[in-house]
């Protein structure tokens, strides 16, 4: 599970990139987003990208089979487009050699976007990528896959427990040649960027009871401009008392917006849940790769802190409680990082079904060890730990939501039950 | 460790309080909290802060010995001096008698200041009864007591450990009959409130080295009004996010800040230290109580939330994990809840000395326990629980820093280890 | 929650008792179990259950009613049998008071034995006391509480889930005056000791599905002499490698066993399950009790080992992490204590049914406890914790089982829960 | 880290051996175990060692290296000794290939032996591998891999904590071209074996304080027949009950026993440390593969429980909090798991050095999750866990030592602890 030759040398590249740009900018982006400006993007993250696409550093999420998935035409020889037609291509990793790259990336909670590799972009681009028609990937995929815009995802809903997607109440209606969409949503997590230009949304085209239609084909994906006409940001929602500004988690209301079927349909009528449930698993190991980084980078700082730190007449990295706890953080994480790019490799080698229990098992395994490794590193820096000086205060708020998003911690634990039962009739 | 009658009866009506006053203020507050002109105080506060008077529910934190240690002129009988006179007296409780209504108080983050029973200022005038002279009284613990001014304590410094005051590296050198205070603190909490009049300032009078002064001596307490030419609050330190304006936190700068000896100084030159080791057993002690009240709310949300939410066909409580988990949050608590009221019980039969374990016993539990339940409830409550549409999130941040603040949970077992190996010899 | 005069006294010579005569007899104790003839009763036994009866610490479990539902004829004044009547009768405590003097035994396995107050003895002896007969309390309950025989519980069985009563598929057929007994029992715990001369059983006089007796009323219990034609004890049961001989914890079969009804029925038929209902509340505080004194004496001999024991040049009471460990384990065990002094406490004040709670509470608390306290202890042992040189291995493994025995945790907490649920309707 | 084509191939093949033989032999073994005749070797041991051998499953843990170092001379070809030079070569696994393999083993606590695989035989095979001369191995090697004697290692002593091998206290005294040998030894494992032949013997043959003589080169190991005179097997030492009889942990003593310096010695005066260090990497290694067995067990018979155990009216397997055990065990299983095999991908790729911290972390690992995922199981089974009527508690009792022995969790902690601190300076 060591990284691949290729993903060795992008490693290379990006780490010195975290280190050249990405740590120096961080205080930066802290106090631009302490500032009252802080819905607003700070100049700094499109100058990061812009230096990313140059180091070759852009798009790395991007499946192998994305060329072959790619509707939108290539560019000319010799141009500009054809400079932009390899960054919408990116290098076309697996998912084990992406996975060191994204634990890499997560080190720092704002590096993802800099290399246009954050969600929930990814999620909506490959949803895109493999459902859009040509036309769609040339206004959205094309725009999104280049940095230009950013999108959101409209999914989860206040009135309903979203851990089965079934659940939404949101409704799709046809009429003519349009649907018209009403729906409270909330978690719309991007949606109060100012660059966020679409949202894809989810709700029933059929309604509950409707003879003849199962439970999971009532649901349709669909398209909607974020300027379009019945579409509202209510309001950010913090997390643990971050807005995330200029990103944002939003409740939103969409009512009696219409777009015309042609535009906005994604894969058919009826098949928004089959859409859900593709685009969860690579989404949820990138975020499992990105805790890592996140747990890597706390561990770091808290062996770093135990050394320069004296109490009681020496540094705390002599006290031995300070060093079991110190190890312990790192076979903690260890587990974790391994299950992550087992289920990577597995993913890669056997597909999503086959992969599924080993997804679960670090969906479950890497916030758990983010969050122990975190927290452990918080206590050894002591009141720091939890102010907005270091990045660990943010990094939990972050980790700890990845206990609930994507499914719940209870929902996979399930999952990986059941096939454990069914593992143990052989 | 059931209240006793006295504390019953007062418990009725603080738990009507919460209910009728409280409870509905919670929303209105948290929005204020997340405006633009959350740096003032909302005229609720003071709104509640005059009905808890009139209800008799005030400074019920005050030890039953503070009549005789007022210094106050008593105001004329018939007159509103006399009324204020016995807000400044409250009912003078035990221990244990008021760990029981400050756990009651707990159940809201903004609950305690509306009884004048909040942090640091209960502290504060502690000090000022025990050590303040009568002039220091009239002029700072008088209007303290009324609830006219709020109050900072600068102790912590961003350059040292502080689980060891004694090293505290800020400066207060004697010039004729003044002292020139110089240090930069932080987690100065309160000092950012428009109301905060006076902060109590810890350094030494003697530098590290003076030959025949321990290093226990060295410190001092000084009393610096906050409007001083030289005090500076740099800036608020959020907790996880929250700012918790309009209190803050705040890191402090106090350059050559001028107070005359007589006004400033209290106990003594040297007698520093020998304060803060005694302000901080009662005020430990409501920390946690506070705590087990904040665990209490969560508990009850989650338990009402899973009655009211329905997934995957049945309400949550009617999930055997769930249920799991509230039962386990129950027994959690009320071994800290316990813990609590046991180490209040002792401070008030065996006073500070032998309640030493106890007291170090219960500050690590009650925050345990309080983190470990809220976190519970959170993840019962889905995405919902960690933005601010429930108190849950905020209180997580509150009960998490208190691992840390006034000792961390390490200092506190080693103590605790150390007494048990002393025990292990008889 | 301290212990009154009473108890006080009581336990100041049941410490002494403890030092002077039980500690000393541990090693031979513990050399005769791993001795072939350990399946019969050493005579250091009986030689201090005499002393504790003359040091007035005999039956001190016995509740404070028991004199009134005592049956038994007084001995007449001045004689053997007046003395023999004092100790029929105990010192007649409440179980807050009893909680203090268990919790003081609980410190050696082999101890409560010594005082009568080993269990199944103490809950049998309880059955007899509240629904025995005349006769059968002259036949069996007086040689009990003066220890001359002793007796077993034969509930549990293999073939059905134990958590719920009802289950039992033993059956008890009325045949004219008699009874004829059938069934597979296990975990009959006492049943191997050679001066066991009485079962408890349970089974069902109606069968499952017989109209008009629900399924609590099926079971009845009856009074088998061990040494009636049928009763066969299978086999000893191990419990992590320990055999407990010679008490033993056995598989007993009942083949077509005859009792006289008039003998043997207790209470009456169809109210087996009411008595296995009201037997467990005192029985589970006794367990809760005695781990809490199991979980004191690992504490204290960890923190003398950890003073005794030197590595890397210092004795281990100066390793930080040790400290911790020790902490942490008084935190936990002080928890769990004051849980189960206070579902005592609310026992004697509120009765069975108020305390439901509270017992389930520490019935979950003590063994956890306990467990974490001696797992640590070991750990600070080394290897040498986990052999038979110290008492923590079998401690270890008796405090296990009550994670199971008497309702396992899950039973408990969901007990728990759902009090939780329906308080936080109010 | 997925097994090779030849590791899968001979995986296979165990797994079949494992369902044929092993399991149906575990009734008859722990029966013989609880008999009174269970310190002779039950006939079926040396039947099952047989037919592994014959099915090309013997010595399957010979380091790829052995053939280089094997000083025996080869049998001539077509005889018997032919064959049995196949037997002690061993098919030469690396250490990931093998880690597949000692998992499977694991499985059952009786296995290791029957494929020549089991503590502390193999250990000290490899010390002679690599460390005996030409006769040492010819008399001690070859029937050790021939599997006709066993032997044990004489290291950990009373009077000193182990976890520092340079503290062993025992003498080794140079008297002209003989070694006078003294001590006393414990957690001789396997001393008690009836065909327990050999003890590789370690102590100091330069006193402490010696000048010029550093602290690790004061030891010595030295071969020493079981038989010799003034060695004697004191007492075998219970593991939470369990003997482990026939192997047994030995208390021994050696008091003047004389062995010729020619025939005992390994490597050279004052090397023995040196000697302990090496011994230690991989031993650790298949003490982790085994607990990873172990726990897959455990795993699949709570499974099987949960499915076949009915309790208020449904399958185990339906209960939503017995699922989120199985589910977390199946999370902790294969986090140590997957770092056990990287461990071992790292010892084979890197070398003992590079690997120490990935072996230390795995060291940790694997106790705690086998553990973890016993006492679950344990508790799924309910009382039926506790006694040996399923593997499951002895396993226990094996796991827990295994925090203990070859070092305890806190010396790999801090190991990892310094390793990490080193590397964040980075």
């Amino acid at each position: 599970m060591e990284p691949s030759e290729r993903a060795a040398s992008l490693l290379v590249k990006l780490r010195a990139f975290m280190s050249d740009h990405v740590y120096p900018a961080e205080p930066i982006l802290e106090a631009h987003a302490a500032s009252d400006r802080r819905w607003e993007v700070h100049p700094k993250v499109e100058e990061l990208k812009a230096l990313a696409k140059a180091a070759g550093l852009w798009n790395l999420w991007l499946p192998r089979d994305s060329g072959r998935l790619l509707k939108i035409a290539p560019g000319r020889p010799g141009t500009d487009e054809s400079e932009a037609d390899a960054w919408m291509r990116g290098p076309g990793l697996t998912n084990l050699e992406y996975a060191h790259l994204a634990g890499c990336m997560g080190a720092s909670v704002w590096a993802s976007e800099f290399f246009n590799c954050s969600a929930p972009d990814t999620g909506n681009m490959e949803v895109l990528l493999r459902y859009g028609t040509k036309a769609q990937q040339e206004r959205w995929l094309r725009p999104l896959l280049l940095g230009t815009i950013r999108s959101c995802f409209a999914m989860t809903e206040p009135a309903v427990a979203s851990s089965d997607a079934t659940n939404v109440t949101s409704s799709i209606v046809r009429r003519g040649d349009s649907y018209v969409v009403n729906g409270r949503k909330w978690w719309t997590s991007g949606a109060c960027d100012p660059r966020c230009e679409l949202a894809i949304f989810m709700g029933k085209t059929t309604p509950d009871g409707t003879p003849g239609v199962p439970k999971h084909r009532q649901q349709t994906m669909v398209l909607v401009p974020m300027r379009t006409k019945g579409v509202t940001v209510v309001r950010p929602l913090p997390v643990f008392g971050y807005d995330d500004a200029p990103h944002g988690h939003a409740e939103t209301t969409f009512e009696d917006v219409v777009v015309s079927v042609k535009d906005a349909e994604l894969l058919g009528e009826g098949r928004g849940f089959e859409i859900a449930q593709g685009r969860l698993g690579p989404g949820r190991l990138h975020h499992c790769m990105r805790l890592i980084g996140m747990g890597e980078r706390a561990l770091t700082l808290a062996a770093r802190r135990a050394e320069a730190r004296v109490a009681f007449g020496q540094p705390l990295s002599r006290n031995a409680s300070v060093l079991q706890t110190l190890g312990r953080a790192r076979v903690t994480l260890d587990g974790a990082r391994l299950a992550t790019l087992d289920a990577a490799r597995r993913l890669d080698a056997e597909g999503n079904k086959a992969a599924k229990g080993a997804i679960a098992a670090c969906k479950v395994a890497a916030p758990a060890a983010a969050i122990a490794v975190i927290d452990a590193a918080i206590q050894i820096h002591g009141a720091l730990g939890v102010c907005d000086d270091t990045p660990l205060a943010r990094m939990f708020a972050g980790a700890r939501t990845l206990r609930l998003a994507d499914g719940p911690d209870e929902v996979h634990l399930e999952t990986i039950a059941k096939l454990e039962v069914r593992r143990s009739r052989m």
